[in-house]
Formats: C-alpha cells, sequence, structure tokens
C-alpha cells in the first residue's frame, strides 16, 4: 500500500519506535547502507527555498544509495508557464522519481499532493502546518538522549505563539506521554488552540508552573505547566505555587518567527537568551539544549561547547531519521509491522464555495485541478475542518444536497446525511444562492436580518 | 564517431525505431539500468528555467547509473563574466562530463554547441528552433499506444502557429507517413512555410476536411488534413465536403504559447478546451488524448481519469526515451546499426556581415569566438540557410570570394563557386562596399538607383 | 588528523608534488576509479555563484564515485533566517557529508569555516583572498606540460593589479623555483605588497627585463623579470637593458578584473590581446598559452586551433587535480606521507574591537559567533595579520590584556607577553577606553596630542 509522511499523526507510535531503531543502526554506521536504496530517485520539489532541510532529505537518500533531482527554486520557475501542484506531482511521480520530498509555502499542499502522486510523498514543510520529519528528527533526539520520552520533563522556551516547529513538538510530547514546561517570551505565550487539542487528544492538563528553580531563563515569564496527567491527579502534587519544576530533562528554545509576526506584533526587544549564566540554575543540570536551527542570538555562542549543548548533534541526527523515512516509505525496511494509522476520511465539496477560511490554503492558492475536502470532527453539533490545511470550517448551516434542505448545525437531522451530501453554508444568503430550502426548524430563514435583505 | 542530437533529423527512421526498443525494455524495469552508464556524467547546462525537461533528463540519466552536474540558472551566472557558449562548451566538455544536454534560449544555441563540443550534445530547446527529445517522446507514445505510427491520423488542436513542439511533431509525423488533422484556434493556424516544408520533404497535401464527426472540438474552426499520399490519389477519396474524418487515433492538444505570441495577437478569449462533452464525439472513441503539457485550462481536469487520457503517462514515458537517448550517444547501445543520416554540409561566412535575418539566432546574439555558416538548400536559384537556426538567408546577390565578381542568384554561374567562396550580399551597396565587381549579366549594378547613388 | 585546504601554503611541495602523481592516474583514466569515495558526500556551499568552479568540484566527487548535495545560492536563502557561517559548518558538517566545498564572497571565510567544521573544508574561493584549487590546476598544467616547474619562464600578463589567481600562481611559481616576467597592463602592474611577500619568503628579486624577444604582446608594456636567484647572482647576467626574455615556457594570460576595479580604475580602452601576430614572437615558439578563464576578448580565436594554446586543456585538468584534492582530504590516497605543513599559530582577540583593517573580511561581515584573530609575522617591531583574511593589521600600540600597559611596537618588553594576551590599540585613546596604561618609555601617553585631547 502507497504510504506517505504528510503528518507525524500518520505515524502510529509503534512505527515512530521502529523508526527510531533504524536511524540507530543508519547513525552507528552512516557510509554503510549504500545499497538499500540502490537505483531508486528522490525528487526535491521545492516550492520555496529551505536549503538546510533540503539538504537533509537530499544527503539521506544519498547515503542510502539513490539519485537525487532536484528543483530548489519550483515558485519562479513553473509559475511563468503555470502548472497546478497536482499535474506537477503526477508528472513527476510518474517516472521521474520514486519518492517526492516537497515544501511548499501553502498549508495543506503535501495533504494535496498526496491525493495526486503515484507515489510516497514527504512533507518538508507546508506553509505555517507540518513539518513532521523535524518533529520525528527532535523526538529521536530525546530518544537518543534520554533513552525513552514518556515522563520526560521538557521546557519550550521563547516564541510559543508563531512556531510551527514547537506546536507539532509539543502534540507529539503529549502523545509520548511526556510532560512539557512553557516558557514564552511574554506576549508569544501557547496559543489556546494548541492547548485545547492537546487536552482534548491527550487529556493534557494546563497548571500554572513554579519554575522559580528554572533561574534566570523563567525570570520573566509565566510558566505552564502541561502534563498528559488527569486533572485530579495533579491536584495532589501541587501546592499554591504550582507545580515545582524540578529536573529537566530538555530546553527546547526557539527563535522569534519574526517571518510570521502580525501587524500587531511589535519587534523583539528583550528576547530571552540561553547563557552560561541561565544554564547554571539548578533544575537544568542534567538537561540537554536544543533548537531547531538556525539560532540568531537566543543561545549565546558561550554555551556551545558545553556538553549539554546538542544542538547541533540534534541536526545532524537529521539525516539518519530522513533515512529511515525515506526507506521505510519506499519500502526497503519495515516499520511497526501490523499496527497502522487509519488515513483520516476525507469528502469532497461538491457544492457551493470553498469553505476553508485560511487564505493561504492550498485549496485556495491553487485551486485549478482540485476539489476542496472536508474531514468530520464531530456530528452534533457539527465541526469540520479543511482536509488539506486542517483549519476547521466556518459556517452557520449545514446543506444536503440530496434534499435541498439545510439544516442548524446541532440539528439531529444532520446524523442521518452521508458526508458526501454535506454542503457547509455561510449564511441563509448563501444558501439561497445554491437554491437549498430550510429544513424544518431552522431559525435563521425567518430570523436573520441579513438574508431578509437578501431575499428583499 | 561523436553524435549529438540537435534535430530530430538528426536521426534515421532506423534509429528511431531502435531507440523505441531500448525505451521498451527501460520502461518495462526502470531501476534495472543502473549500471548501463555507471561511472558516466551528464551535464544539465540550462541557460533559461525549464525545470520539467531538466529533470526528465536527470531522471534517465541517474536511472542508468550515471552521475549529474546541474547548472539550472546559467544565463544570471554567466553573464556576469561573460563567456562564450563555445568557451562553455569546450571547457565543460573536456573533462567534466561525458554528455550535455543543453537548453538556451538563442535559436541555433545547440547547434553552435555541436561543433565546439569534444562530447555529445543533445538539444534540450534552443529558443523557438528545436526541441527533439519532446517530439521523439510524443512519437514514442503514438508507437506504445498504437504499435505503428504509419498511417494512423491524429489531430493537432489549438495554437498551431507559435507551439514548436506542434511544428517539430508535425514534420515528424509526415516522415513515418502519418496524416493529420489540423483543428486550430481560430488566428492560430499552422503557418504556410511548415506546411510548404511539409510539402517539399515529405509530399504532404494540404486538403479542406470535413470535421463533423470531430464533434464541438472542431465546431469553430476550419479543419485541414495534411497527409503523405499522393494528390492525385485524394482526389479519389474526397467529396465536395472535404476528405471526412472518421476514426482519429491521437488528439494533440496545445496550450496558447502566450510567451511568443506577437505584438498583433490579442488575448485568447474562448481557447478550445477539451472536455467530457467534446471527448463523447463518435470518431474520438479510440483517440489518446495527449499534450506535452504544462497545461492551463485547455483540457479540463473532468477527463483526467478517462482512459484515453494518456498525458501523464506521455510525459512519463519521456525518461525511457531520455534513457535511450542517453545510452546511444553514449555508446552504451546500438541504435540503427549501419543506417546514419548524413550531417549536413555547412560552410563558413568569411566575407561580409552575418547574412542570418533571425535576431534571436545564436549567430547573433553570441558572436564571439563564432563564425557564421549556411547549408545550401538549392542552387539555382540560389537559396540557403542559416547552419545555426535553419532560418532562410535573405540576399539580393550572391558573390564570390575569390573573384570577386557578385552575381542575380539565379546566375548559372555560381553553380561553379565552391561554397566556403560564396558571399551573400544584401544588395548592390553591401557588394560595393566589400569592393566586389557586378558579373556580366548583373542587372542592379546598373539598374539600381541605391547602388548609383552609393558610388556616385 | 582532519586536514583542510584553505591556501595553497596548506601544502608542502612534497604534498603538491604527490597530488600531481595522483592527478596523473586519475586523468589517465577518468572513469576508473568510480569506487573511490563511493558512499562519501561532498557539500557544495556557495554564497556567491561560481558555476564553473562548483561543476568542476562536483564532477570530480562524482568521478570519485561520491555524492554531492548542492546550495548553490546561498547567500539569498540563508539571509533571510539569519545563520551564521560557524553553524552553517557545523549543521552540513555533521553527518550530512564528508567534504565541505566553499565558495564565500568574504576574505577568509574558508579559515573561519575551517575552525568549526567537523570534516575537510575546501576552500573554492573567498572573496579576493584565496582560490588554492586554481592554483593547484595552473601549476598541475605546468607539471604535465613542462614535466618540472623549477626554472620555468612563464610570462604573466595582463590585470596584475587585481587578478587573485594570478597572485597565487606567482607565490606558488616563486615557491617552486620558477622565474615570472611579469607584462602588465599599463595601469595594473602586479601590486608591491605581492612582490614584497615574494621577496621575503622566497627571496624573489625583481629586475628590469629586456622583452624585445616577446614582440608585439609587450610593446606597451615595462616588461619585469621576478626571480627566485639572488642578486649577485642576477647581476652576473643583466645588462644595461635588463634581463634578456630569452625562451619563455608559458604564457598566462589574465582578463580584465573588471568587477574588482576601484573608483579611480578607468575601463580599459586598449587590452593586451594574443593572437596570431603576438604569438608569432621568437621567445614564444615553445610556449603554452594558458587562461584561467573565462576569457573576453584577450586571447583571439584565431588562436584556439595553436597546439601551444591549452587553455581549454587547463581547465579539463581542473577535474582530475580536483579528484586527487577530494581524495586526500576524505583520506582515501595518500600525499607527501611525512611532510606536512605546520598549521600557524593563530590567536584570539579577546579584547578590544576586531583589529583587522579589511571592510570584506569575514571576522568584519560576520562577527556573530566569530571571534577575531590573528596571526604573529614578526616580534619587533611587532607585525601581525588577520588570521581569517591574512590583511597586515593596524595599530599603533600593543598592550597585554594580564598587566593592562600598553607599549610600542618595538618595544623589547612585547617579546615576553604571550600571544594570547596581545591587545592590538589603534591609538591612545582605544588604550585609555580599555583602562590601558602607558608602559614605561611609551612616547605617545605624554606626546601625541591626540591622547592628550582623549585625556583632558
Amino acid at each position: 500500500m502507497l504510504r506517505h509522511l504528510v503528518s507525524i499523526d500518520d505515524l502510529s507510535l509503534a512505527e515512530i519506535r521502529d523508526l527510531f531503531a533504524h536511524a540507530d543502526r543508519f547513525s552507528a554506521d552512516p557510509r554503510g547502507f549504500a545499497d538499500t536504496c540502490r537505483g531508486m530517485i528522490a525528487a526535491s520539489l521545492f516550492f520555496e527555498p529551505s536549503t538546510r532541510t533540503r539538504l537533509s532529505f537530499e544527503s539521506a537518500m544519498l547515503r542510502l544509495g539513490g539519485g537525487v533531482i532536484t528543483a530548489a527554486e519550483l515558485a519562479s520557475s513553473s509559475a511563468t508557464k503555470g502548472e497546478s501542484l497536482a499535474d506537477t506531482v503526477r508528472v513527476v511521480g510518474g517516472t521521474y522519481a520514486d519518492v517526492i520530498v516537497l515544501r511548499h509555502p501553502s498549508e495543506g499542499a503535501a495533504r494535496l499532493a498526496e491525493l495526486y502522486s503515484p507515489i510516497p510523498v514527504i512533507n518538508a514543510g507546508d506553509g505555517s502546518h507540518e513539518h513532521p520529519t523535524q518533529t520525528l528528527c527532535d523526538l529521536y533526539n530525546l530518544h537518543v538522549e534520554r533513552g525513552h520520552i514518556e515522563g520526560l520533563d521538557v521546557v519550550l522556551a521563547g516564541d510559543l505563539k508563531y512556531s510551527r516547529t514547537v506546536h507539532s513538538f509539543a502534540y507529539a510530547l503529549a502523545r509520548f506521554g511526556a510532560n512539557i514546561v512553557c516558557v514564552p517570551q511574554t506576549g508569544f505565550e501557547m496559543p489556546e488552540y494548541v492547548v485545547q487539542r492537546m487536552r482534548e487528544e491527550f487529556g493534557v492538563e494546563p497548571v500554572r508552573a513554579d519554575a522559580r528553580r528554572l533561574g534566570s531563563l523563567a525570570s520573566q515569564s509565566d510558566a505552564v505547566y502541561l502534563t498528559p496527567q488527569k486533572p485530579h491527579q495533579l491536584s495532589l502534587f501541587t501546592d499554591a505555587r504550582g507545580w515545582e519544576v524540578e529536573n529537566v530533562d530538555a530546553v527546547y528554545m526557539t527563535r522569534p518567527q519574526t517571518e510570521r509576526f502580525e501587524a500587531e506584533d511589535r519587534p523583539v526587544d528583550n528576547y530571552l537568551r540561553l547563557e552560561k549564566r541561565s544554564m547554571a540554575a539548578e533544575s537544568l543540570r542534567d538537561a540537554v539544549v536544543m533548537h531547531p536551527l538556525p539560532r540568531r542570538d537566543e543561545i549565546s555562542s558561550e554555551i556551545d561547547s558545553d556538553p549539554r549543548s546538542i544542538y547541533f548533534k540534534q541536526a545532524a541526527r537529521g539525516v539518519p531519521i530522513r533515512m529511515a523515512i525515506l526507506a521505510m516509505l519506499m519500502g526497503k525496511i519495515e516499520a511497526g509491522a501490523g499496527e497502522r494509522v487509519p488515513a483520516k476520511d476525507s469528502h469532497p465539496v461538491h457544492v457551493g464555495p470553498n469553505p476553508c477560511p485560511n487564505p493561504t490554503c492550498i485549496s485556495r492558492t491553487e485551486p485549478r485541478h482540485v476539489t476542496p475536502r472536508f474531514t468530520l470532527a464531530a456530528r452534533s453539533p457539527m465541526r469540520a475542518h479543511c482536509a488539506y490545511c486542517s483549519r476547521e470550517l466556518r459556517f452557520r448551516f449545514v446543506g444536503c444536497s440530496t434534499t435541498r434542505h439545510f439544516h442548524e448545525p446541532d440539528s439531529t437531522a444532520l446524523r442521518k446525511v452521508r458526508p458526501d451530501h454535506l454542503v457547509f453554508l455561510s449564511d441563509a444568503a448563501a444558501a439561497e444562492a445554491l437554491a437549498f430550502e430550510p429544513a424544518a426548524g431552522v431559525r435563521a430563514a425567518s430570523e436573520c436580518p441579513d438574508s431578509e435583505v437578501a431575499r428583499g
């Protein structure tokens, strides 16, 4: 069966653990696997530059004995002749290559590519959405340095608002049962939707943290402790000052994601900085220091030679873990035998406009040859996500394309509608425009002044 | 003997058929030939971006076990230090590589490269001139899908005016004895010089076509039927409505070549479009749909899953056919043993200015280290082509560099002049400037008022 | 032990001779060494484009059976996320690759990279500083064409002022004991600091040359003869007209380095040109013609087919010599067994501002994560060079960071100061600012009006 890697969620925990074991082998003898993928070709399709990620993948493929074809600056050239992404992956996936490594500025690009590609697609970053091999690499580093992930105490520090890397890492830590201490730059706290997803999917609860033992690193910040343990368990341990941070296993530092700042964000004057002084804190005695790189000034070069600083090793380990992913997707190694993550069902939007509200979603930036799709998150009240960029859809009503009736999102009638027949409607006027009639009990058709006007 | 592939005409029919047979082998087991060119290197020299073509060649070379060095954006970098193309191919052809894949915006660039390169040169597109591996790929698709090419009825649809691909394909079809139904976008008809070359070289005759059975595709267009059969044979079959289009074997759709439009061309509003409805025409029941890609909107995605749509397969087959070409030019496989296409004799222009009228010919865009050259098309009246870009030279008189006399183009005296001694003169003034005297019987010297003035 | 190639001086003469022998083997059978570096990877890190150099290295690595990962346009992409060179080489040197080929616009970049990289670094050009593989290639050509280098008479012609290539070549020729005839374009004479270094390091003496036998090439120029022979030996041979140029072994022509011209330089109207006429000079009868390429018009294409013109062969030989370098640095071949060039001791500048006066030195263009360093050239008077770009430091006083005293550069007290404790001070005010006191006998503190003011 054709496998892809679009999100870290596409891999089961068993598969991830097996990938780690393979990466260990590759790491022990990086030049010893030059026949594993002999005769195979990876296509690096980079629609935005990311030299480090590209080189890491290309090195991994070469170390496996495969070949690489590279399009490092696709945006400019393909734009000229205006080919759709769906067409590009169908062509490149034809005979050109055996695996596609895709980097794209639009969220959901890899998910779209996966639908069209005849060969495995690896997401090497799609806008601010996912970058699963970076997350795998981060987890793999904890695995190598600590031997396990469950139960570790990991500090996430710096820009916790905009860093895609840190969100993906946080979900993955929660999934593996690690605890997180958030030490955000003021104004760059972990967004509520991230915490909520962690709560919903992994039972994670945030607690106030007492971070005095973290020393100067946490002095400006209100630390929060996120743990997959149940709230009543937590209450046994936490006193009025909050959960006490004792021995940290890893500090994961991030740079300010200036390029993603929104209009209201100001340049950061006083960004957190790891230096000799901050690393002297008692609780960090055994903590490894991680950073997804590139760093700017948030880690002082004075701790580069500190044995706890593993950020360069961390980057280096990106090669063996990517070797493992490549080899697995090309069927050259086994991982998580028997265990497979079932793909989420996604359904096409045949009627009405694209309900995805994300302007940089691939379903909006590249509508040609592409049908908008969604996944259902809940039936009552109905909630759905864009199948490409995972953003929650916004709608006021839901219609059925067979009955041509529309309903309130919490209507029990919706439970019987087949997903393919669901139509997401922004308001009553939109329903009118598509000639949908209000179902019995729909309040809006008569009550909503907007739709009155639209009718009048 | 060193072989190059600059034009499809450089290959005999027997060689092409053998290349198809090799491509069949490569296609059946794309990863099974990884030792064929081990130790060899292809240099991708792209003076304008063409990612798809480049990746296709590089994949082919890697599949053969060879290596690739790539200069994907040569224009910008080499321009800085201003190296001539002749020098670049001499350097890269030194020890850097074993074959050069050249893409260049100037017509005739590959022909020039061939003159200087110590290793085989493959033309991967030279301006609007030739792109022989695309043509080979198109022919190969017909061969795979239909088993033969001779006698097929192939519809060429869309922009038949500016599409280089379509002109080359048309010549090749005629050479193989296939029939062509032209269904042009209005205003983008096949140019007369293309039809004339088909007439002169392959005895092709254009006939009015009755395209009613082609359905909506041909509804806006005056179809023309081009067939390598003799006119008197045709008259037996054609009634007043024209040759009846019955069962089409292939529809070859092209996009509007907007980037080549001339000043008088308007944006196309109502471009031909292949969609479900048009593919329902009776005569297209068994027709495969081809497109050189990238497509824009001229093929609706609604027919992507139609089994007759082979355009993605068509692109994929570019790899095995390019493997065949690369392997042949590097001497790793045999093709058309015994049969060789004799290279056209070309002669240097030592005296006077460059007679090529094409401003984007490589002999004009890059005059350094390059001697203009020509091939003789006819002796009486004398006609000649630029040996680089194939454009017909424009001249009023022809001189002999030994006698310093000049003649009318239809003078019998010219038959005795050695080609190296021919001098093409735009008018009598040009002859004067080079100190040529009119031969006996030249009307112009006395009759042309311009030259009088020049003398006076 | 980890070796790098940052400067040609990093190689002993014995090592260079052994590299030549290996290059001879590679040259004789370029496709016969495809297993030498199997499983190894070279990373091409080009912070400015140089297609020819890059392709030459990549070809060499592929010919050795290794793989290549390429970042051809690093400047633009990395700049976005602002990574320091020190970090880049630590990451890429982690597991990505086994050797780094580095091109950078700042002088000293490769020297900096060498300090941080866990794998060998090859300097493929750092600003106007060094390009050691070009020099090796030039020497290798003399070795191949002449069988030896010592005692050869080599004409260096054209822009001897700005051409980095020509300076490096000149040092190397002197080191090997060859004689140089400088035939500069007027206004582009060999700079005095180059001649001085040749005098200091290799005992080279410049003599006026009688270049009449050089013919038209030298007609506009005052030729100078540089020879490693002792002055008293020279006086035996030189008459009033200067040293007579007899049989030249090689003419090394260079293009005007327009891109390095300074404000006062004018476009060159009448640049030297090698053509049939100039090559007819008696003394050039057996001279090979060399050029580092790309050429513009300084070598006429009319001599391209002259057997003495070896510039295309010269470029081609860049591949086998680079194969030798790559294989040596990756430990696959032995060179100069036993003989090693001791690395120059370099010392960090911990106190005060960076004393390097070169604004395009890497220590200035990229100060993050980098400590300025220097090498000591002489103790009394003290002279020192920037350890990165080799530029001589400018200072008025030298302090000791332990005693906090500062001294005149010729003070005997300085001889006892440990190099790590040396502090270079631009003037007395700078010394004040760092709270240094004048040592006994320092004139400036009281005598220098500037420092008076600064104190007052």
